[in-house]
């Protein structure tokens, strides 16, 4: 079966973005298409061409009998300029304070365009790093790290905060939690997590940072790396003292549960981090 | 800015499967791509035609001034079977084995291949049927929620095992798991769950089938309507007995615990009750 150069474009982009950050040789797409692999070179130079010129991505094209093509998606500056802007103006919102300080955050967790825009922010944060591994905790970090995952097409672990039997032979650490100054415990599976591997840790809301450096000591219990580390929000530190001082945050809120009652969300540090 | 109609595919393409089971108007491609509805039409002709002959998707087109164009990612009966042998193939590992009976399923549930296949999945099963939100109990069903949700172009909801004070206030039920017959308790955020709305329930692993059971309890307590029940993976239920009757799942496996040690995977209902 000969397939048009019309129909190649519309399959090929499905598939690459189906399979991102996955080096897809010429060969499988001159044999899916029974195409010459010049003609699907061609292609490839329009899918290219068309990611850049919309700030959606980058196609690296790899030259050669073995070579192929890999389609990374990430956000031009503009774009992530927009998404931050829209998470800005979604979080803005009053009727979200909870006693305490705390930020409703649980819907926005669960809305699929708000986790694309998540995940590819930070994909693009991290684009030209070894990552081997995305880790979170239980419970709203999971939403972050998975759609972080599917962008970097990397798998991502999820470190519990009690023993599960399903989760076989664990390793644990205590931490200090930051925001109620208790000792508490957290565990992460053996199989999950290999020695050596380069582990980006998100999660959606730091106050202390107990959490993150918790998993921070996880990380060099199993001798792993870590890459960076990065949240949804960052929240006021209880008693203005925090326990990670390299986190990068996509928003920052400031959540007034005195005699007034209000919450204001602006850009956290991600666009100097990763832009300038 | 005129775009050529090579580029506007790929463009189209990828802005279709990032806004899934959403009308695009041709208003806004046409104005995107400085061009005539007339041909934009012809190029959602290309796209549809291309998402159908691999068996990937439908795109509806709606005529007229307000019309668009919504892209529905599905598998075809083909591609389905393919993805089900697929997942039988990887749980398919003695050393899956858990004590207990139980089935080790942590890495796959953390792999972005996976998850797009049981998204996939369990979005086609759902594909004509009216549906709102999609359910799951923390902690691993988490992953399985978020990939239906991502294709169906719905919000997910987390039940919580305990309170947690960045909820807000929530409505808790308490329910027999089916495992171990003891009485616990599941709750979720009020904010997060409309009365009438229509309710998919997903889970990673169905024993006995209390924890389905408990979420069946809250749907009714939220005085919303349970459209389906779909598992990754059905093990046997402990004594034999089953609290729910009406559960898709896409792999079935026996864990022999015994004398002998060992794990069989097959193909769940899930083809029966979505194909036939």
């Amino acid at each position: 079966m000969k397939v048009r150069r019309s129909n190649r474009l519309v399959d090929m982009t499905r598939y690459l973005m189906e399979h991102p950050r996955t080096l897809v040789s010429l060969k499988f797409f001159s044999e899916r298409f029974g195409s010459a692999k010049s003609s699907i070179s061609e292609d490839l130079s329009i899918v290219k061409h068309t990611f850049h010129t919309w700030g959606e991505g980058r196609l690296e094209t790899i030259p050669g009998a073995s070579g192929g093509a890999v389609l990374t998606p990430l956000y031009s500056k503009e774009n992530a300029q927009k998404a931050i802007d829209n998470l800005v103006a979604e979080v803005n919102d009053d009727s979200r304070l909870l006693p305490g300080g705390y930020v409703y955050l649980s819907d926005l967790i669960g809305r699929p365009d708000i986790l694309r825009q998540v995940g590819r922010l930070i994909a693009t944060q991290y684009v030209d790093q070894d990552v081997d591994v995305i880790m979170t905790v239980e419970t709203k970090g999971i939403p972050i790290a998975q759609s972080v995952a599917m962008y970097m097409n990397k798998p991502f672990v999820i470190v519990r905060n009690s023993s599960h039997i399903t989760e076989g032979p664990t390793v644990s650490v205590n931490y200090v939690s930051g925001s109620v100054q208790r000792i508490k415990k957290m565990e992460l599976s053996r199989r999950t997590l290999s020695a050596g591997a380069n582990v980006v840790v998100v999660d959606d809301f730091m106050k202390g940072g107990g959490t993150l450096n918790g998993m921070h000591s996880l990380i060099k219990e199993f001798d792993a790396h870590l890459v960076g580390m990065t949240v949804l929000a960052e929240g006021n530190a209880t008693n203005g003292k925090r326990l990670v001082d390299n986190c990068t945050s996509l928003i920052k809120v400031d959540a007034e549960d005195g005699e007034t009652k209000s919450i204001t969300a602006r850009p956290g540090n991600f666009m100097t981090t990763v832009f300038d």
